[in-house]
């Protein structure tokens, strides 16, 4: 199976990514709810959560794991790849790949979690490929809270946005990675702010695209996955929240399975 | 020791009453900041937290729990008197009994998280008291991240407030408990969109000063704890956030002390 694990429910951003580009595999999801958000958290414990994550995947079936979230791939992906011989998928550096392929005059914002942004990965992988990037980095920790209240259109969230957007205006960025799960929820709201012109790059997808690619050229891999649609969703807290989110995130119901930690 | 614990960051402000009111004792502090918040979060998954949290103070000398968080409170006091023969005090008695004593027309308000809110404690209590009394609760999830990002005066914070207070505006609540520990930061703010006649509840001040009472009346327990102030603060992720806070909150330096959970 593919496994793909999160701190918490912003995953399913990026399961809904498989579920567009491949939809014939079968996903084993686990979201760590009992513990989400890793936004905040240290290094250490955010490493210990993500192996301990990637256990539970391994231990129901996963062949290939995906980290679909930035602070975990952002400081554990390095570790967990240490720990784990398995095909391991992060967000970041098919993020960054894509990044420099369209930015127009090397100016690259970077909006995410506050553990993201400190990690500098970003930054450190787009200036190894690229040394006259630039590379402008801010933290907008309410951004995932007022996503998973709903508060998707309203005014507050507007003005919010707005203000931790200022500094990338004022950077003039041209290209802007939305580095943390929840935040393509907001994409429509950030393309209006940031401007038209203003290249928005969504990890997730580009995680998804470079694991279909890796697929098409690991072709027994590839065959030896499951194909079927009863994905399972397993998660460390089975509350209601989680569930209702899913629905809305997904458009579909789903069983949620509960796993100890 | 007196120890008091909390899921994270926001019982320092529970803290700052006991240095206020009893302020010869030394204090034992535990934050589960590797798992912060409990606020939205199910049942089980809170009572084995509390568990492990009373367990830490009491390996590291409390003789007396005082749980901070009010979701701990709500969710898992009866939980952790069942496994702990120590005084317990939790935030909830003493804030219904202040509010019972404080109503005038026998209208409270309730605001806090959604797992403080969907136990319907509060409600359960004060009507277990007083069956004439209106109880009318809302959660409010967005004012725990806005207080830890510090946006305590900003206009987006006003307007989110302003929001989350008209249902209790429009029930015509006399009293309103502020039920996290949180929200005494925003006592001001919520004062003024409330209205003057409006009595606000600090519960972390109850309980604080129901701790106080419970010295004075038993004067050997009160002989036999420390009397000093070496407090110590423990923590499950010993990260920045929590030392810039604390030192916001408390208004002095303290030593973090990371614990393994």
């Amino acid at each position: 199976m593919i496994g793909v694990f999160d701190s918490g429910i912003g995953g399913l951003t990026v399961v809904k990514k498989i579920f567009e580009f491949l939809p014939e595999y079968q996903v084993l999801y686990f979201g760590d709810t009992a513990r989400t958000p890793y936004g905040n958290r240290g290094k250490e414990v955010v490493k210990k959560y993500a192996l301990e994550a990637a256990e539970i995947l391994i231990k129901n079936g996963a062949k290939i794991i995906v980290i679909a979230c930035n602070t975990a791939s952002a400081l554990a992906a390095d570790f967990l790849r240490e720990k784990i011989k398995m095909p391991i998928f992060e967000v970041v550096t098919p993020t960054v790949d894509k990044a420099l392929q369209v930015t127009r005059r090397q100016r690259i914002g970077v909006i995410g979690t506050r553990a993201t942004v400190n990690s500098k990965i970003y930054e450190k992988l787009i200036k190894a490929r690229d040394k006259k990037a630039q590379v402008f980095q801010n933290s907008a920790p309410l951004l995932v809270p007022l996503v998973e209240e709903g508060w998707l259109n309203k005014p507050e969230t507007k003005m919010i946005i707005k203000k931790y957007l200022l500094p990338f205006k004022l950077q003039q960025v041209d290209t802007l990675i939305l580095a943390c799960t929840h935040y393509p929820f907001l994409h429509q709201i950030i393309q209006q702010k940031m401007g038209r012109q203003v290249k928005l790059i969504n990890p997730g997808e580009e995680t998804i695209l470079s694991l279909k690619n890796f697929l098409n050229q690991h072709p027994k891999i590839a065959q030896s996955l499951p194909k079927n649609n009863q994905h399972r969703f397993l998660v460390s807290d089975a509350n209601d929240k989680f569930r209702q989110l899913a629905v809305n995130w997904l458009g579909q119901k789903i069983k949620l399975e509960e796993v100890k930690i």
